[in-house]
């Protein structure tokens, strides 16, 4: 069923269950795999404009020949497709396709396509099958399991979606050869999360073989699997959201608010970068309350830094807010639970933990040093 | 906890059980029971503007008796609400009162408020909590009950939208005495199908005590009771619709049809009526087809009569199309599976099944009858 060089990692949520399959060339067998787990299923190709030009070919021949009649529904590539004109859009040619509560939305991009399709997928009819085809290492490794889904309002990002697990994700990492350096980089921020969480071994593994899994072949495929397994044990023990799983946050509080501090332009910080910086900042933070060592902090840094991840602010080009204005930033993201402050911290590598009522004026005088005074 | 004059019926959904109170009071009660469920959590009211000006005082002092914080949410009154752009608008507005994920959405309205604020719910931060407070009999017994919540769009009515159980419904029968005549009895079509159904000990007691349903009091409070009891039975066997459910649909088929052929026009028709209609013609249908008795299709027009509804297509005012074009409508609707057309069809009072496969030419023999030369 799969190849010596893919590899299966199984999503264990009761009858919501599924795989995901990592490897080379999952794009061209597309089209049997789905049609083996949903037999006369016809299909919705959810993509982007850049994406379709890659990679739409290649899928809408492979559904072809398993018998799989589709449709391809085309957004505008970014982040700004995340919205309500867009998912209604969407959710109207899917209805015009004829497509019934049995078919499939395939989603093929990176984790805005994803976030948009699966939403739309949950929603149309009440619920459609959805299918996932990450064509970015971020989307590989995390957007594309655990199935969160969802748009942007004004007021914040991701506020509006539903929990819609696939049936399938297909992480193609031959498609990964054409990302830009400087995206696949942003992405890697996510599969180091995985060791920081709670893998320690994993870590150094990537200390180790970093370059290997940048320049693609086994390497990459393994910590690509390993970051999915990663990720679906955590979703395994908490689909909702109710405790463990935002461990996953891990670097985000501290990264969401350097995105929302620079209002999401990419030209200025990516999601993985601020992940990346945030990170750095988690286990500064921690180090500096005591919970963990400055030698795990700058080990960390060390990493990120090895790869070519930014791990102060300092780094973002132009200039920030304030520390007053961050903590703001950081009490309006979403993660904010009845007005506590909710953080991941860290005991050393791989010790992660979900801290509670983290005190603001703690958060706010290491913002101070962070944005100030800091010295890599 | 439930006074003498009120019932509670427990829908059975293992983690996403919930309990239904009926009976006069419990909009001015509303605040203990909801505070009692979710302790600690804050409120967002959605209503339209016609329940606002009877009931959204009461039940706001009611909340606030109970130390729940709760902003209002008003939208225009009836089916037109259910779109996308009032959709987002009170998204915004429950992400705008800063509402989390532990808090509520109290729908207080007839189906439409119901089935919007309840997909509101099912979507801000990926699910919050939901109370409904349906104020229209057709709400009372059917929509607030099973968790299909959701919105139209221009190519039919609830094509979009989640499975949302609530936390908690509580139906006041009090609230019932304001309604105009045609709309209570447009709703009675709803609590006579359950009878239709499968229990036709309470189609019986229906026949003798309908008269004490419309004049209101305990024979209205135990024909709401037994009408949840019995939605929610078919419910807890079948969630997400995959079978059974269906069975729910009892005269949905062709009163859907007749709805879309009027164009929604609640002057013509309005739902229950439809429904009304629907099941006079399931009843025949399956006379025509062998399957039930002439008497027993006979005894239900009688009673649908005596209580004012309709039982045929030749009542309804205005021009309607011919057979060909009603069968387009039926197949268009949304219970089609793969092309193949699917009707809740009985063997008698209280006998109904889920008939897949029935032949269009079929349908369209006996519509040909029903629309040119029925005599009732």
């Amino acid at each position: 069923m799969i190849s010596a060089q893919q590899r299966q990692v199984r999503v264990d949520l009761g009858t919501r269950s599924y795989d995901i399959l990592i490897g080379p060339d999952l794009l061209a067998t597309a089209g049997t795999r789905i049609a083996e787990r949903l037999p006369k299923a016809r299909a919705a190709i959810v993509t982007d404009e850049n994406v379709a030009a890659a990679h739409a070919a290649t899928l809408s021949a492979s559904l072809e020949q398993a018998g799989i009649e589709a449709a391809t529904i085309t957004v505008a590539p970014g982040e700004k497709s995340k919205n309500f004109a867009t998912l209604e859009r969407v959710v109207d040619e899917v209805i015009a396709a004829k497509l019934e509560r049995g078919d499939v939305v395939v989603a093929l991009g990176g984790g805005v396509v994803g976030d948009l399709a699966g939403f739309v997928s949950g929603i149309v009819r009440r619920g459609m099958k959805f299918v996932q085809m990450p064509t970015s290492l971020l989307a590989q490794v995390d957007s594309s399991v655990g199935g969160k889904t969802g748009i942007n309002t004004q007021r914040g990002k991701n506020l509006v979606g539903v929990f819609q697990q696939p049936s399938l994700v297909l992480a193609d990492t031959t498609v990964l050869d054409t990302l830009p350096e400087r995206e696949f980089r942003a992405g890697y921020a996510e599969v180091a999360k995985y060791g920081l969480i709670d893998r320690p071994d994993f870590f150094a593994w990537l200390e180790a073989n970093w370059r290997d899994v940048f320049a693609g072949g086994d390497a990459r495929t393994h910590a690509i699997a390993e970051s999915c397994r990663a990720k679906a044990e955590v979703v395994a023990r908490d689909e909702f959201e109710k405790g463990d799983r935002a461990l996953l946050n891990l670097g985000h509080t501290f990264g969401h608010a350097f995105e929302a501090a620079t209002q999401y332009d990419g030209s200025r910080l990516v999601h993985g970068e601020g992940v990346a910086i945030g990170m750095a900042l988690a286990h500064r933070f921690s180090s500096r309350l005591n919970l963990c060592s400055m030698d795990d902090a700058l080990r960390v840094e060390a990493h990120l830094r090895a790869v070519g991840l930014p791990i102060s602010p300092l780094e973002i080009p132009g200039e920030l807010p304030g520390a007053e204005r961050m903590l703001d930033f950081i009490a309006q993201d979403k993660k904010v639970s009845r007005g506590a402050l909710t953080f991941i911290l860290t005991k050393g590598i791989g010790q992660s933990f979900v801290a509670r009522d983290v005190p603001p004026s703690e958060v706010l005088s290491f913002l101070q040093t962070t944005l100030h005074a800091e010295a890599a």
